[in-house]
């Protein structure tokens, strides 16, 4: 089912071909502005261009995009504007809709089906693996939903239930069922007679899986293996059993991480009795990676999701809201704190212009910290055997910046403003608030991590709040002490 | 070269092995510390438990890590600080030094290269393929890689000279040389006759590379094709001649893409005279993608590399000391923008404290400018079209973002000091400032990627010191012309 009706084109550099279809699409619209130029007569300039320029511009596209990868049409259109992208849409056979869907980001996806009907919707999708249909499923209306599963057959349905139950961080949500398997008593020249009936293996095929009777998961034969053995040897004895072996319910990234280390091409997927309820392929595992670490970019940005480029400023505004409402509301926090030391300020000027240095440094070291641990707890480099030692350690390089960076900002203090006292009340102050930031840039994704939530995901605004209101605190509090009154 | 001397054991949940090897190494240290306690006669310490207990620990120890994978011990080395690192190190059998140097981190390598002699580096080194030798050269003492050169091959030295010459982010650096060719002319049966002279095949072997007498490239055979035709079908007439085909000086990231896009195992790679030079394979590509996206995390943190998380307080220090300088520079730099407005501060005090308000929500929202922006220049989306386009949305979207949280930030202002001109300011700098926000946010990147250089490196930092110095300047500003005289 995977198979594309031809083979896919490879296209070198992508981008030469979105240069070359915004250029026939700017054509294209200038054609259509001037078809619709009210002061030509009308037969004139049907006649003349709605016939000759512009059908050619789009006859032209069409055999243009008719050559490219599904994949390299879903880049095209997500790097196009909305109106630009409906209609190139329209120019794609409909016979690769679905893999296209499959390929382009959730954002643009929304905005491709909100064009489609019932009945184009059910025919992309059954041109789709059960997988794949499962990884649609979100984005399709109920109905089409149950058109589609109405067409499948009961293994197909079967699969389709399974796929969908699983939660979208599994190894479940990567899974397929296109793997081949054989049985362990047969020789490699049954194996190979077998494999001579399939037109193509499936993609990533690059071992069959070994199974019982009952469909139990034995062990692994590579491809490889088939090839350079002799065909009278048995699959039992050239099988691998000392392999890995995933379950549906396990973390996703888990699994990712087993590729990376053992250099995995596809991985059987085992339930608890053992049977092989499909594989992992290294493709989908490089998209899952792909798509965490652009995840933990944004999110760390403050964005909440991928945005599609070309959408609304409102549906884009909406998308940055939530986070820069959460900074709105502790910069409030942190103002009412300078708020608190008012007084002081209006006796000693040089406090409000010396008290952005003392939060943001600590900022900037906090969020240092921060990612080194969160990329430790991200590798489970991070046990209870050396967390407390990790904790002094990143404790002792805060004090030691405070020294070093503190005594730096004192000096230049004491400079500008000729004040000993001010210059150690902002000495003491950066390093309080370095050691501060250490120790909630240690904790935050630390306690994220027992409470079993994502360490990554806000981190870095809970930390500039507390780093920016506990350094106006700490400066202008031992202000207050040490140099009023 | 790649067969490890056993086949490599797989292990589902690594972790449990770390946690194993440090509770090893716990005993064994205590036993260390009971067996130089001084108040024992030396006799008794010694036979009750440098024979007895000590040992057996370390014995226990060696055991576990001859089973583990070698990017499993790569990664039990990484979680350990280094005295108890440096043990492992020793423990683990000579004869996978080589292979557990390449999966370590940069960092770590470092430290373990430190402590082994010329000999046992260059033996580490020659248990490896040329491209991974190009890959620890960097590490390793010029004498050694002296010694490690003379003992290659005439044509190994071709293929290490050649592997050290392309640059860190081109194609030739993802290169290794293990391929298998075949000519055009040649039946199936011959070709799985010549595969079955392979004890085994090179990893990742998805497809032969089809070359002619001279080795220049003709096409790709994949293996599947093999297993599934008849062997008296030729070479010729199954290959594939539509097909990626990487250039050694190409940008690693454009080959990753073309990995992504179009589902790859592995591609050939081409040099000008169309001879096939290399290959490049999944597992490769993996651990690039993996790098960049955490040097892109590491970077945005104002980190300049990888750190081993038991590196001494002193060497994270200094990891981490560029950007805290940078940062501090610009902090002041803020700073004085300030000072130069304290009259106007002694006369409003409130200034002081709704200042950072401005500063802060500008950078958080220029930040989700430059997120998206450098994200879709990664993917290749900006093009010459559609750049004004962008900017004007994403100046579209900052204004829009001004009017509501400048109008909240504004009324906040309001009704804390009760002044109507205060929240007019505050509301008309927060709208000028996000905009400013927005301006840098989107030509930051931009002007870095004509320039040639990365556009994640550096532009928070950047973007903040304007953002914050912009923020000042135009609210303390507004209120000097607005507020004062």
């Amino acid at each position: 089912m995977t198979a594309t009706p031809t083979d896919p084109h490879y296209t070198e550099n992508v981008q030469d071909h979105l240069i070359q279809v915004q250029r026939l699409l700017d054509k294209h619209a200038l054609v259509e502005t001037v078809a619709h130029n009210q002061s030509l007569p009308r037969d004139e300039r049907h006649e003349l261009l709605d016939k000759m320029l512009h059908k050619r511009h789009l006859a032209e596209l069409r055999e243009r995009l008719a050559d490219l990868h599904p994949a390299d049409i879903a880049y095209i259109l997500e790097a196009l504007p909305i109106e630009q992208r409906l209609l190139v849409w329209e120019l794609v056979k409909a016979d690769r809709d679905g893999e296209i869907l499959i390929e382009v980001s959730d954002a643009v996806r929304e905005s491709l089906i909100a064009t489609m009907s019932r009945e184009e919707l059910r025919e992309a999708a059954e041109q789709l693996d059960t997988d794949e249909i499962a990884d649609l499923a979100p984005d399709l209306p109920q109905n089409v939903m149950r058109d589609v599963f109405k067409s499948l057959s009961i293994e197909e349905r079967e699969q389709l239930r399974a796929a969908m139950s699983y939660s979208e961080d599994s190894v479940g949500a990567l899974m397929d069922f296109s793997m081949v398997h054989v049985r362990e008593d047969v020789t490699l020249e049954v194996v190979s007679r077998y494999l001579r009936r399939f037109d193509e293996l499936p993609d990533h095929t690059d071992q069959v899986f070994v199974v019982d009777r009952d469909d139990k998961f034995k062990g692994v034969l590579p491809i490889n293996l088939i090839v350079v053995n002799e065909p009278e040897m048995v699959v039992g004895d050239l099988m691998i059993t000392d392999t890995i072996q995933l379950h549906p319910d396990e973390k996703a990234d888990q699994a990712a991480q087993s590729f990376e280390r053992y250099d995995l091409v596809s991985a059987p997927v085992i339930d608890e009795d053992n049977k092989l309820i499909g594989r992992v392929t290294v493709n989908v595992v490089l998209d899952f990676i792909r798509s965490e670490s652009e995840t933990d970019l944004l999110n760390q940005a403050g964005l909440r999701e991928e945005e599609d480029i070309f959408a609304s400023v409102w549906k884009s505004a909406q998308n940055r809201w939530a986070w820069l409402a959460l900074n709105l509301c502790t910069a409030f926090f942190a103002s009412r704190v300078i708020g608190e030391f008012e007084n002081t300020i209006v006796q000693f000027v040089a406090l409000a212009t010396l008290m952005p240095i003392v939060a943001g440094i600590a900022g900037n070291s906090a969020n240092q910290t921060t990612t080194i641990i969160i990329r430790s707890l991200a590798l489970g480099q991070i046990t209870q055997g050396n967390a407390s030692r990790l904790m002094v350690k990143e404790l002792a390089i805060s004090g030691f910046n405070g020294l070093v960076w503190g005594g730096i900002a004192g000096l230049f203090a004491y400079f500008l403003y000729h004040s000993v006292p001010l210059g150690l009340v902002m000495m003491s102050a950066m390093m309080l608030n370095l050691i501060l930031g250490a120790l909630v840039g240690i904790g935050i994704p630390l306690a994220m991590q027992k409470l079993g939530r994502d360490p990554a995901i806000g981190a870095s605004v809970m930390l500039t709040a507390i780093t920016d209101s506990g350094g106006f605190f700490i400066f202008l509090g031992l202000a207050t002490i040490f140099l009023i009154s």
